[in-house]
This record gives C-alpha cells, sequence and structure tokens, in this order.
C-alpha cells in the first residue's frame, strides 16, 4: 500500500521531477532572502515522524527545522526511549507512527527498512538514510548545491565530478549518482582505498566510462569542477596506523590540493567530517560544504512540501 | 493540592464523566474525518510536560500529536538527560515541570508515583502508567474503541470480554476493568498463565462473577464479543522454553482461533505485541489495534481539551 | 565573527542592559498574570537550537517553554543521538545548528566552549552552563528574583548575601556576582567547606571585602537578606561519610536555622538540590526557590527577546 508520494530512492526520481523540486526549493530560498517572508506556515498542525534508529544531527535538525519553517510541528522516536526496547518491530514502530504523524523520515541501519516501512503504512515514507543502501534526501540537497552553485550549464555542459573516500559504503554518493545521472555529461573520478571501491554494478550503469584510482592520480585535482569528499571510518581499517597512512598518502584535501584546483571548483561534503579535509580549507571560497546544509533545509521544504500538498 | 482535573485513576471516573470524554473524542474525530478540519489550534501557545521515566512509543508521541493537533507544544523529560541523572527526586522535578507548563503526562515505574506527583503541583498531573498500577489514559482510549466499534448497545446489553495475557501485571487492563462496570452488563473471561492471573481483589469488586482459565477453556473463543489480548514479558519466565511452551498451549491468537470467532468480535491489543498474536491476523477486519491507536489520540485531545478548557 | 547578541558571561553586562533584561521580564510576567494575555506569538516560525552536552532539566524546559510562549520551536540535540557520537568536533555541531535555527543555547562541560561556539556561528549563542566557567543566564534568573522579592530598594540599600555551599565550582554563583555587583553595596558572607571556598581571584574583585566562613559562624544567618544554597556534588569528597560530615556540621538548612533568619530574607537555589534544604523549610513562604524558576521562565523570555528582536 505504500503511498505514491514515498521517496525510497533517488531511481524513481525523473529529470522532471528533479527540476520540480529544484523550483521549489528556490522558491522557498528566495522566500527567506528576498521577501524577508521568511516563516511560511502553510502546514500549521500537520506532523513529522522523525525515527531514527541510528544517531544524526544534520537529518533529524534539518527536517526538523523545514517542518518548523512550514509550520509544522515534529515528533522524534529514538530506541532508547521507545518500544523498540520492549521488542517492537519496525514495521509495529511504522504502523503507530503512521496514525499519528503525516509524514515520516526514517533512518535505519537495515537497507531496505524504508521501502519495507512504506509497505505497511498509508502515509508517505522518507528514507532518511538506511544502512549503505541510500540517502535520498541529501543526494538531493547535494544536487541543488551542484545546480546553485555551478548554474544551469549543468544542464548542457559536461562537469566532472571528483568522489573520495569511502565509495564502498556511502549510501549518500549512490543515491547522488543516480540523480547525477539525469544530467547529459557527468565524467566521474572515483579516488578510494582498494577495499573502499565503488562497487561494480553502479559503475557500469553510467553513460561515460568513469576513471578509478586507489591512490592519487595525476590531473583529478585540476580537472574536477565538483570535488566531493567523504569520510573514510576508521573502524574499516586494522589499525588507527593503516588509517592514517591510507589518509596521509592520498585523501586529505588541504590548502595546496586546493591551489591546484580550478578557480571554480566546488568542494562538498556531506558531513560530518574525520580528518579527510583539512580545517584550514574552510576559509576557502569554493569550501561550500556549509552553504550544503543551507540548501539542504530549503530542499527538504521542498520535499515536505511536495508530499503534503494535495 | 491536588489539581481537580488530574486523572491518576479510573475509579474516580463517573458514567457520566465517561459519557463526556466520548462526546468530546467523537468531536474530535468528527471533525478530522468529515469536516475535513483535521488541525483545531484551540490551545496555542499551551505546553505540555511529557515526563517519562519509561521507555514509550505509543502513549507519549499520541499525548504528543493530540496537543500539536490542539495548536500547543509538548516538553519531553526523560532520565538520561535531565536532572534526574543528578538525583533529582520526582517530586522537584514535578514540581519544575509544573511550573513550565499547562499539564504533565507521567510515565513512572513506581506504583502511586502518579498520585505523589499530582500532590506536589497545582498542575494537572495525568497518570501515563506508573508501575503495575494503572494506565487511565490507555483504558479511556480502549473503551471508546469498545464504544466506536461495539455501538451504543455497550449501554444497555451483556458484553462478553475475554481477557488474555498477563492479567497479574497488565495496568492497563486494571484501569480499563473499572471502567467497564459503568456498563451494565459485563461478563468477564480471564484467560492467563498460572503465575500471571487476575488478582482476586479486583475480581471481588465486579459486579458479575468471571470465568477463569489458566489454560484454554471450551467455547471462550466463540463467546467473546470482544478479544483483548496483552503482551507476556519474557522476562517473567525462567527460561524462553518455559515461555514458549506457555505461549504455545494457549495463548497465540491465530487464523484458526478467528476462524472460531464471532463474526463481529472485536480484537483489542495495547501494543507493543510480542508473538501473541500471529500476523495473519493483522488482515483480519475484527482486528482493531491499529485503529484502537486512532482513536487514542481522538481520546487524548478529549482528555487534554478537558484539563486545559476553563 | 561573535554576533553582538551572544550571551556568554555576565562580566559584560552593563546596569542598563540589565535594567533592560528586568523591564522585558516585567512586560512578559505582566502579560501572562495581569492581562490574561498569557501565550504571545511574538516570533513564529522562529528556531531554537537547545544543544545539550550535559544533563538539564530547568535551563532546557524553560528555555523549551519560553521559545513556545513566544510563538517558537526547539529542536534538541545530545551527544548520544546525534553525529558527537560519530566523533563530530563541537565547531562542526554549532556550525551545523547556527545553519538550522535562529539562536543556539549551548550547555556543554568544558569551560570557554560558549566562547568557542560564538566563534564559529554568526547566530547568537547563548551560554548555558560551561563546566565551572559561567552560567549567565541563571544568574539573571537569579538576579530578577531578587529584585522581584526585595523590590527596587537593590538599587539603593545594603544588601547582604549569604552563599552556601560548593563557591569554587558554582558556575552559577561567579556568574551571579558580576551582576550583583552592578548593584551599588552588596556584602558577601561566603560559607562553605575549606575545600569548596570561593576563588580569591573573585573574592579580591568585589567593591566589598567579604566575610569568609568554613564552617558556621555566629550571626550569618540572621544578617542576610538573601539565603543563596547550592548543591554540593557527593563526588568531591572522599567517601559518604565526609560528605555528611561536612553537611551536618555546617550546610544543612533547616526550620531552626530558618527561626532565626529575617522575617523578610529569602532562600534560593538553583535547583536541582541535594540533601542541602530539609524539606519542611519548603512550606516556609521565605523559601522562593520555586517561585525562583517561574521567574526564570519569563527572564529567559527577555533573553530570547533580546537576540530575535531586530
Amino acid at each position: 500500500m505504500q503511498n505514491v508520494k514515498s521517496l525510497i530512492t533517488t531511481r524513481s526520481i525523473t529529470i522532471d521531477k528533479l527540476k520540480k523540486y529544484i523550483k521549489m526549493a528556490n522558491f522557498f530560498y528566495d522566500s527567506s532572502k528576498i521577501n524577508n517572508n521568511r516563516y511560511l506556515q502553510k502546514y500549521p498542525g500537520h506532523i513529522l515522524g522523525l525515527v531514527f534508529y541510528e544517531p544524526s544531527t544534520r537529518t533529524m535538525a534539518s527536517f526538523h527545522a523545514a517542518m518548523s519553517r512550514l509550520g509544522g510541528t515534529s515528533i522524534v522516536i529514538q530506541p532508547e526511549t521507545s518500544s523498540v526496547k520492549k521488542g517492537e518491530t519496525l514495521e509495529d514502530t511504522i504502523r503507530t507512527m503512521g496514525i499519528y504523524t503525516d509524514a515520516i523520515v526514517l533512518r535505519h541501519f537495515d537497507k531496505n527498512s524504508s521501502e519495507l516501512a512504506a509497505s505497511v503504512t498509508d502515509k508517505a515514507v522518507i528514507n532518511g538514510g538506511d544502512g549503505n543502501g541510500e540517502h535520498p534526501t541529501q543526494a538531493l540537497l547535494d544536487i541543488y548545491t551542484i545546480y546553485r552553485e555551478l548554474g544551469k550549464r549543468v544542464f548542457t555542459e559536461t562537469i566532472k565530478v571528483l568522489f573520495v573516500g569511502d565509495l564502498k559504503n556511502s549510501r549518500t554518493i549512490h543515491s547522488l549518482i543516480y540523480l547525477l545521472e539525469l544530467f547529459p555529461n557527468i565524467q566521474y573520478i572515483f579516488l578510494s582505498p582498494e577495499k573502499l571501491q565503488m562497487p561494480d554494478e553502479i559503475k557500469l550503469e553510467l553513460k561515460n566510462p568513469s576513471r578509478v584510482c586507489t591512490s592519487y592520480c595525476s590531473g583529478i585535482i585540476e580537472e574536477a569542477d565538483v570535488i566531493y569528499m567523504t569520510r573514510i571510518q576508521k573502524e574499516r581499517f586494522n589499525s588507527n596506523f593503516e588509517y592514517y597512512e591510507v589518509l596521509k598518502d592520498n585523501f586529505v584535501l588541504d590548502e595546496t590540493n586546493m591551489s591546484r584546483a580550478k578557480p571554480k571548483v566546488i568542494v562538498m561534503h556531506p558531513l560530518p567530517r574525520g580528518d579527510e579535509i583539512s580545517k584550514e580549507v574552510d576559509k576557502d571560497s569554493r569550501a561550500v560544504y556549509f552553504k550544503q546544509m543551507e540548501y539542504g533545509v530549503y530542499m527538504r521544504m521542498a520535499i515536505l512540501d511536495d508530499i503534503l500538498s494535495k
């Protein structure tokens, strides 16, 4: 009985749908900035369920903020303080929240948990990250950031995107690539440690052949229009030593690297970050990972608006 | 100094008061469904304190939702993140929340905790479950479910209610029985493991003699107008084996049992559930435990309205 | 880039600013009580970030309540359920919340954490307690309590303030003393165990010499216009025995002590309390520690209003 408005994967998003999301995000952005009409109370009394089985700052707080700006309220459910602790199944928890709320954002450690959730409630379920599966709302805010920063040329020109980090497990990147493929000509460079490479099944789906590096390859910083960094989790290595060796050799973005990058490159990161970006890069105007969070509020307002509107 | 509007036990609820609650719950139900005026903003700026010393999904989230639909906001206090961790007494925590809020819902592991709480604040305290004591708002939503599903005949005819599960410790059932006794003619069947039987002091208060079974008794499924299931906590048995033996022999409601039940029986459960109801029963239209949650929001709106209105 | 409206320390508050805070707190108090216009919805859609690395009942709940009464909403961030658990720095967490909210209240175990936080966001940061540093909003509500209870004479007459308890580590008292020094003539009596004495660097800044006692000194209860009690943490002593010895000898405020105090003395406590005040004192009308919490909501509304207004 999945609600047609559920957002489980970016694979189901068409170019027209993407343009509609961007248009609405622009509308909320402009309402905030230009008209000084920052706080639209479009959905008073509406309730968003934030069901988070894993920790989150940005996804949870920005959906909460987006819902507040739309005039609604949020109810947070976390395992430690809910009936999950008494052994309640995900399905029953979602059925419950589906009755109390108008839409649900779910973060869960199991791949396909959002799909399962959407099958047991008639309210829209928004996938807020499901294990190493997908994270479609992050991907939408990422693509909105790319659109805002690079402009309309993304719809016509070739864009080179350098992805760096844990490309095997990053649900964010997987979801983003499905959206990038809606653009006419994206060229990918994948830079990751050997054991954290982009899965072949994703590479095989791309329109263009991708360039793959497991240590620094010449020219990749210089060529990139977008540098998308992700966190490498220390736990994935046998020792701190091994982790820092990998980071040191190839993957720390610092001022030196940035000096070789294009003047109009943008540096993105879904955050939280570890040691893969030097703090000195924060001051570089090409680092847009904090702006990315701001764009995220407007995109999440657009996503909620799409769901809550008739 | 207990506020006259505090709701500590269902023992103090008269038939007139019960009818008033039902009338208001109906009003909120109809406003949502019929008038499409779902979100009444009757109490803007009012604040509900949700003080939960034990985990909860339904009680907490549905009060939160009810308060939001009434236009107010909720403040959640839980032990791990509050001064309870610094050793603050329940009394001081309640005094504090009584100052910041307009009403308090308290869930606490001690019997009589709500009575104690109500004695130290002049705001209304709603008992959201006190140990193995009472759970009056669950009982009110249960009785509202029975009324909605069986109709006005509950006020005139004989109704047979089969209670199944942990009848010794279920605060929900104890509170519900006090309300059922307001109806003219309830006949009870109590089915529970030997060590989890309905306490004698409650049975002695009933207008009608009750039928007691410690394993399946013939005819009880066939006769029941209401089957009220509760969760049996594994922890109450010496081993998983013993738990499943008990469940297997007598207490799992499945399609086979349902095929012998009345065509108009209703199956209720306060949730969360364990293994005592087969998932296949969910599809049976006589299973109303999910509707029960929805009725719960309207009944809790009625309870809050009773407290917040002048 | 610290926002000029950030509130990090009471040292930066002038007498004019203090009077402005009191005036606004009075306005919110009167709106609630006299005009029966309790719930002002002055800042609809505005969002307050409550970032609490340490447990809190009063600071968190009263800011939440104050924001609700002003028409806004609050987003709570706590370490266990946020990216803090993934190792995110305080700076990145604050940058994030600065993007999602209109102002941030921060409680953190490190001294100077609020100053650090205010340096990385352009939103106002309110210090909600930073280690053994300061707690300016508690100090403001304390001074408002003193003003409300003692009246305008605080601006002209000599006031004797007896501080009792852990004067070394109490961030609340340190912040309060900076504010009390704005009044023309405060005389201090400091009563504390030897190892928990008021730091010399604070005593040296006072306009008047202070009287110091490490066990009960004659006349101090009789002379005081304000008795300000604080909790002594058991953990600071080698044994429960040592703790209770210290408490027993000198520092428990009971009916006997109160019988020797001025008829118009006020007894304050920031709460939560331990065993340093007998419960019997609660009934004494000179004990204002519960009224103090109520004044706190109005003062925190004033603080938020100061920040959110143009």
